[in-house]
């Protein structure tokens, strides 16, 4: 077995783990972690990462370590997670629908941490405090607001209406979000940035001139944060940006330097393509790149060690590489690195991550959040 | 919370779990389980199911007291799951690069069960031979060939090579087997199974005129599965039957009352799409149901009681369905069961399933083999 050494960035010495295993550089993870908190810090924002992308406590606590004043989750399951390792500040940013069960591990949390929820309507917030009850006081909540993206959320005028339901069911209404995800793609993270700032600047503005006073203007993803300022948001959500992926990398957002996840993998099959070009087979397959693929993507990935090359095809157990006419085709048994396009996904297809430093793996770390989908 | 009951097929009682939720019909499973099973006996084929579908052990004893001869399964982690319950025939339908690390592994599974593995090239089986040194007859090796797949395999002409070599370095070779993948779109069943034929037929008569004799002929995927037969082929290993999923439905290889799979999805948020369309997001995203979504699909997934929605767009914890004109649109709260497009991913994603019977959950069920990705 050899690690191929022919790409663009420094390859690390071979990790001795079985493949298709999930590695964190932990030197790269930390600089990504300090980058993002400085960034936030010199622009006046607050910085409370998602914590969907990693779901590991560890991580979790370096964020804060750097500055973050709490995370975001997307599920109850999550902020249990962290909440249970002594994070004191969550923003479940999610429209949950909150019916009897939820509302009571909803309360168990706000005994060990400060608990905000998303809502995106007033038959939604009202529920919450329905279920709530009495309790109803003890969670706040942020509207959020649709900037762009079209999945959650309500349009900026539409705001305030559902603020004040939520303030007449009783609830303590703290700001609004959103989460730009149309700045995922070519030359998208601009506009997205301009519309997030305007769709958050008139929905803060219509909730003010409704009675609303000291809110959280909460927006940005990992490819529209660096391009976010304390002009319109007081804070940023960004989840990515601690790994780095595939997509960021395609998209410009992060160099291959910065990513700190790979997924090492082994070649397993070689075979030539249709026009006789070569091809092989790794064991990094979609139950741990998982199959996320934007129509701008290259591929189903991409090789840290070896940027001209592309997977081209990808099944359960199966990425099939298309490798760059010219190069030596690495043997049977060579280990590569694979970068999931969408980093999210993989991190939640696996119980454990090695943790490496200069290549050698020092602690296995728990996915301790994963799959924790409700 | 109620249950939208205007779609084609029964609507069971809700189940009280919290969503997104992996609900498995036991019924439904069981007629699945018998059929594929009644299939294969009437035409003289053996069946070994692939479990990589399911991952559950309950299910393979069910399969194996149905007749099975054994299970096909994908990596070493998963036959050691199913072994250590009694499993007692597995094959590993997979091209491993066997180093030292994996031939312990492999070797401590020939004291429980019969195990046969892939092999797709000279090197590879040498390379089983190597590691597993003088221990090497104690496993069996199946030539992969290519049947129009190209994932991997060789050409029908080139397995006698790769089978000389096998049985030049020690190992038993005792058949031939292909995955007919490219049987999964509109109409190419029929022309997968023709392919199937031909490529094990070649690759059958060229090892016998090699000298290898008593040979295993092993093809199927759910598509092609009910198309094979008896003349070509000696054994099945279809996966996805047992539940059914949206390709299949899609594919007309199974009708939605065959669907033993679901997840159990709430409505948490609604809007009008671009034409004024209803538009909500129920909270079963990629992280549940997987982002598999092939060319001819759909949608990301089908709303088992609500053939004529789409699941227009999918990210971790939303899903977003465009309903039909003129149809009640169901009301924040309500739950819907979404079918997934490849259930393969699902189970993979969730710790446990309900099993239900007549919409009541009777137990859970643990996805044992889950991420078991090496």
């Amino acid at each position: 077995m050899t690690r191929q050494t022919t790409g663009a960035s420094t390859a690390a010495a071979p990790i001795a783990a079985a493949t298709p295993a999930v590695v964190v550089d932990v030197d790269i993870l930390e600089r990504n972690v300090a980058a993002m908190a400085s960034f936030a810090a010199k622009n006046g924002l607050a910085l409370r990462p998602h914590a969907k992308t990693h779901k590991i406590p560890g991580i979790a606590h370096r964020q804060v370590a750097a500055g973050a004043v709490g995370l975001t989750v997307a599920t109850i399951g999550e902020a249990e997670v962290f909440a249970a390792t002594g994070i004191e500040d969550i923003f479940i940013a999610y429209p949950l629908w909150v019916d009897e069960r939820a509302a009571g591990r909803l309360l168990a949390l706000t005994d060990v941490a400060r608990l905000t929820l998303g809502v995106d309507s007033a038959e939604g917030a009202q529920q919450v405090a329905r279920s709530l009850g009495a309790a109803a006081s003890r969670v706040a909540v942020r509207v959020e607001i649709d900037s762009g993206h079209h999945r959650s959320g309500v349009p900026p005028l539409q705001a305030a209406d559902v603020a004040l339901a939520a303030a007449s069911a009783g609830l303590s209404v703290t700001g609004v979000f959103t989460f730009p995800g149309h700045s995922y793609g070519p030359g998208a993270a601009a506009p997205a940035v301009a519309d997030e700032n305007a769709a958050l600047s008139a929905a803060a503005v219509s909730l003010q001139d409704a009675g609303f006073t000291e809110l959280e203007v909460s927006g940005g993803s990992t490819p529209s944060a660096l391009s976010s300022s304390g002009d319109t948001l007081t804070e940023l959500r960004p989840g990515v940006y601690v790994f780095g992926d595939a997509q960021q990398w395609e998209l410009g957002h992060c160099r291959p330097e910065d990513i700190a996840l790979t997924v090492e993998s082994t070649v397993v099959s070689r075979r030539t393509g249709p026009a006789g070009e070569p091809r092989f087979v790794v064991d990094a397959g979609s139950k741990v790149l998982g199959t996320d693929r934007a129509a701008w993507a290259t591929g189903y990935g991409r090789l840290l060690d070896h940027p001209d090359a592309r997977i081209v095809a990808l099944s359960e157990h199966h990425a099939t590489v298309e490798w760059p006419s010219g190069q030596d085709v690495p043997p049977l048994g060579a280990r590569l690195r694979v970068v999931p396009n969408h980093v999210c996904l993989t991190v939640n297809l696996v119980d454990e991550v090695l943790a490496v430093r200069d290549g050698v793996a020092e602690e296995r770390w728990a996915v301790a959040a994963r799959g924790r989908n409700s």
